[in-house]
């Protein structure tokens, strides 16, 4: 048996807000309780498998960087079994209790259709002996219809239906691994899901296609009796030049045309929102409002970079802010906090990795606490309740309940004829409360 | 009676491409035949009250540049009038068929909101007038509810209810004007129907209101009579930091929403588009996908600036491949090209006005006959139909009508076995055919 | 006497970090002693005269929302009188030691160039006494040389050498102005020196001019014998399209160019970093490395907005690390942290000012314990020296002072033979350490 | 001998603006007289080696899709010999008369820095050789710095001077074959000459290390006897979240600094003008006003993307303009338009590579002749002289030569006492003028 990578890692654990020990937790205190319920339980942290063991570090200038042992010296096989020992030795040291994967993460591409299938079959089985040996759970698994050049030019919105139909086997196979190992969400993501022009394009024929997948990925889940929540994950482009999940009110809209609406949320990503120029924030305040919140990718990008740089969250005020607006929208349910996060490619060690990872969940869980004390001191919601006042009152109640027509409100106006001052927003008064809380 | 301001210019006639003249149109020949219908009956120009009757060239760094004779000197309707008078005699001049207007460019606020309105509807007796006299005819009418202070934090989407009502007022009477005055849509542009920070913003509660207000629009329409199209014009931000009707996408998903998608459609600005990350052809393509396409403000941003810079459009490549959209999306039908445009505000002779629009008109002129070309020639159109073929097939029909299961469809794949080989887009193939017809 | 605008706020102290007075400060202990330094002495803290005093809350798509009573009801000096005893009261009230001005700013523009400038002169007679009377300090003065019609082509940069003389007249009385009041810098920042359309514009023409007129003004401050430090502001676009000033290391090229790499220094906004493209900290840094760092406005700007949003910065870990590089870099000297900022145009109220402001100079004052942490702590330096240890060795220093050629060094490269692995950069290690500092 | 890969393809030759054959040029007629001389010789096109023939349709979200033959079945020497007759068959029947590399795409990466050079040696004389059989002119030739794992922290900026000598001994080598092989330039181009955190970065250092190996190059140039112009290729970012060499404007900064701007030029790509937030022409009238202007990269971006797309140029009136400010700059000397271009991903088949290039060159020929119709017409330039004509009288060149005071000119202004009114900017009479000669 071969050393662990991961070796020199001992198994990270809660240390206190002072620890200056760099391998352990400052803040992330699983069992504490927050709001009624341990922090784990709100946070649902999982690691993804693709940017720690599959990424080798390349860029569209460059070669890789990560000088994986599991990257070369085997069959591909053998390779995706060292990679599963090293994904769930790093996993278990990290102390995370979820983990993410695509397909073709796992097992390697085949000669053929059913080679390919073959691969991942088996290596679903290892995946399911590795999660009973450790503990860990799977929050969502998910098909890769976007890496292969099969794919170029869309997998459910390519202009070959048989390529659909290879989508859809994959699919179908990626759902049934993840009910077999218990997943608690299944993801969509579409890379190539749009189009580069329209002048070989057919937006709306593409749309169809592309509702009509879906459609059939949500029969197939309550054949299967899986019971997780289908994911849409919103992104305006790259590599796509568009794509058609620009972002969480544009999957809305998809999603109501399709009569998917009950049946499908979104995994909103923050670096995604960053691209389709919205706060995270926004996102999920969208999502929370429309009823499709159903978990977040905690990346973040680089507000100066148009590109996804899937960096870990590192600024708390932010986090913050964007885990408040997850509370009061009720909290994720099935979803959890997923880092779909990679080191950068100079950040070549080992401990790299547990860096970008602790950091981001130490982020989180001091957001958590951030966001908790906004809650519980209320401050924030009595202000906003009191800004909506006027439409609790019996005249707000009877325009929302359309009991008034334009005529008639037109008619009260003129009648009152009074030139009504509008209140202070008190932004600046808001932001300097919110600071209270994070240590500002 | 004082002399006109435009009293240099002479009414714009086309004097062909090879006209030296820069108060001709070289392309703009209204009565020239364009796939069965002419140029004017397609384009339906419209210029605009606002940017070249009522802006003084403030930005926000400066003040006014433009000393316009009926800005001051007078009571506020009597510079209404000569203002009136002003427009009407640039619109014959231009020999543009249509124009759009705001309550409030029309006919100064009063100083109660029954002040405005009798304002407002004597200045619109002066326009039926003006119509009268000139043949100009009303491509759109809309309502200001943005400028005034009143409407700072939103007018259907104020946290207070009053205000709110005045906006009803505003709107029920800018409608009834427009169908007085012949006008062939409505539209609603909310520059402060967003937001600026989540942190004095119930972002649910104001998409209700939204909702509502446009339902009451809905309705009033229905009960007047008024047979145009109601348009909502999208915008991501500006003056807002978010704004509701973001993009043409999340305008369905509204529409959608509050049951309104078969009664409202969109006017897109090219500006628009540009400030959401779209193209401007993306944004008519998804409107024509949709069934929304209503109308089109042609103004163009700047690709380097992140601002609304409404600059009339100048470059033919680009407004050609927006109107081959429009036309295969079969049309505008009582929608129009408005100018939503202002000329620089360095561009302070009058002369500037026409040169703006001139550019702009005969721009799109030159742009629709390369439209045309490239319907007529049929090879665009070919390679799209080739590159979906397969679509057609029974094999895809039975993907698209739903009668096949991801089951189905993924055992089929396995069966089948083989790894289908993709197609080159040939994008660039492409691109050189449309600059055929561009003159390139 | 008219009652104080501002008479509800009782002069603003410092109350610790668990006050939950609002109007207090809870970090902004101007006499705590910071790296051997009086936190005011590090700071400098200004706050301008424009936004707060001049500003109405007028954007592109509205009118003023802020009434207040120095707006109107008097002659233009009268109200510069009212407008002024306002500004002192509200920096007194603040506790800030600092302010700035442009001259339009304090006195309005006359009917011709003589009245304006009688205008100036009297009412900086005004602000001397003012500061006299309260102990405010002019951290730096200007001349606004944008918002007037004739500066619409420029100021120093104009075709019409006529309007560069006018400028020269403003600035000429602008700098007397600020050594008459003890002014410690003197800022430059050219809005409209820059361009719309190159079509118009004679790029290398216009650099000369305003080359020469910054020899002009280093000239001038020799001459009447100004100690304080010339500042240039850059800003890459807004109002311009493009400004010559576009950032920091442009700003560096055009000082070399005319000779003036001594005598000038940069004025360096957050906002206007965030619309270059560049971070906040980059700018610091950048004019560090240069020479030129001077002083610092810390309004920032919405990564999701394309324009100058102004507003107070209210992020520590960003904050942080911007008076990091300030620190590292040796200081401000004779600059300091001006408030360039406005409070967003739904603020109406007087108190919603000191809002803004307290929570800008709390955020800075953490931001500076935070940054003196990370400086007595250590360790981000030591990591950075570790890592260029090599260019300390005799073989670096060959290299960095020129006694080894090109040929010399590839034939050592060749000798030596052998591919140099690289070391991990960790990034993820070092933005945890720097979050052991923000509270996070 | 095997067969060619591009065997469907006959040479590419002019058959007329009404050629509907896609593989022919419909402008590019390169014995036509543009101004005196030959349009080969204006336009001096040149192909690029490396993503022609390098490139196997990767990016970040995806594999390879194309599969050129010379891409596997052979030893990486065997495959750079096939890549080299693939390339020189393709410039041959695509009548481009020079081309461009990197020493990496020639010849491959051995084992160590010794064999890695006898690689690239062995390929510079197959080069020469093919050379000779065609009659392939050479460009420019650069060394790729930035691929490789060792320089992911940067070549000549990084913190190991070790690797500085490395990135000296590919320099020294591709200089040398550059003069050997006829080259009429040398370019470096910085893609890892950057940062992506300030926090493990010395950025003065680097500066300076920087400073010292373009020093280095220089001298060695002489040394040699290579007449071409050293070139530096800006970009602001990507791959580096910040590269030293952001746009013209810093590289002029930047060589003054280091006392090299008489001996380096630039070379500007259209797609990295974008993304520093400047138009095209704004860079190359820059580099003209600062005497910098050396070889045009004439690959654009897309408007809405933040990243290099590299994309053939197929707008006449954008690339029209880039090339009028060439001519009014005086023309590119030794330097040429490269096309630093890639088809997209999903141009898979061999001819696409021909329609990205033919149409791309026909872009480029038809701009020329629009620039030449501009400057025959002559009357933009008229209007920019009138503009500007104040500045030739005495009391403009008075200020201009510095025999004028600040005091001086402020007394004069004074004493004058007149508010000079503007003159319009004329901005749209200026671009109407311009779409006379685009086909507009
Ligand atoms: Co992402
Ligand atoms: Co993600
Ligand atoms: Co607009
Ligand atoms: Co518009
Ligand atoms: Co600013
Ligand atoms: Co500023
Ligand atoms: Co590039
Ligand atoms: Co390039």
């Amino acid at each position: 048996m071969t050393k662990s990578y991961f070796e020199d890692i001992a198994p990270v654990t809660y240390k206190g807000a002072g620890s200056t020990d760099p391998l352990s937790f400052r803040h992330y205190d699983k069992d504490r309780v927050v709001l009624g319920k341990r922090m784990e339980d709100h946070l649902r942290f999982a690691a993804c498998y693709w940017h720690t063991f599959c990424w080798n570090g390349l860029d569209p200038f460059g070669g890789g960087t990560f000088l994986r042992p599991w990257f070369e010296g085997g069959s591909p096989m053998e390779l995706a079994h060292q990679k599963a020992d090293a994904a769930f030795d790093f996993f278990s040291r990290l102390s995370v209790p979820y983990y993410c994967f695509h397909d073709r993460d796992v097992a390697p591409e085949g000669s053929t259709p059913r080679e390919s299938r073959e691969n991942f079959l088996r290596m679903v089985d290892v995946l399911g002996a590795q999660q009973q040996r450790t503990g860990m759970k799977l929050l969502w698994g998910t098909a890769n219809l976007f890496s292969h050049r099969r794919f170029m030019s869309g997998a459910a919105s390519n202009p070959d239906p048989a390529i659909f139909g290879l989508a859809a086997l994959q699919v179908r196979d990626a759902m049934n691994a993840t009910l077999a190992l218990g997943g608690e969400n299944y993801v969509l993501w579409g890379g190539r899901e749009g189009y580069e022009t329209l002048l070989n394009t057919n937006l709306g024929q593409e749309l169809d296609q592309l509702g009509r997948f879906l459609t059939m990925a949500v029969e197939h889940k309550h054949k299967i009796g899986f019971k997780g929540t289908i994911l849409i994950e919103p992104k305006p482009r790259e590599p796509s030049k568009h794509q058609y999940d620009f972002d969480t009110a544009t999957v809305y809209g998809f999603l109501v045309r399709y009569g998917l609406e009950k049946e499908v949320k979104v995994n909103i990503e923050a670096n995604h929102a960053t691209l389709s120029g919205h706060s995270f924030e926004h996102e999920i305040a969208t999502a929370g409002a429309l009823g499709l919140l159903g978990s977040l990718d905690m990346n973040r990008g680089d507000p100066q970079l148009g590109w996804d740089t899937d960096q870990f969250p590192n600024n708390v005020p932010e986090t913050a802010i964007a885990l408040y607006h997850v509370l009061q929208a009720g909290g994720l349910g099935s979803g959890g906090l997923n880092f779909d996060s990679k080191v950068r490619r100079q950040s070549i060690d080992p401990a790299d990795l547990f860096h970008g990872h602790i950091g981001g969940m130490d982020v989180c869980a001091r957001a958590l606490l951030v966001a908790e004390q906004m809650i519980l001191d209320g401050q924030l919601q009595q202000a906003l309740d009191a800004r909506y006042a006027g439409w609790k009152t019996p005249a707000g109640q009877d325009i929302l309940e359309g009991r008034v027509t334009l005529d008639q409100l037109a008619d009260l106006a003129l009648a009152t004829n009074v030139d009504v001052a509008p209140a202070s927003g008190r932004q600046e008064y808001l932001e300097n409360m919110v600071n209270r809380f994070t240590g500002a």
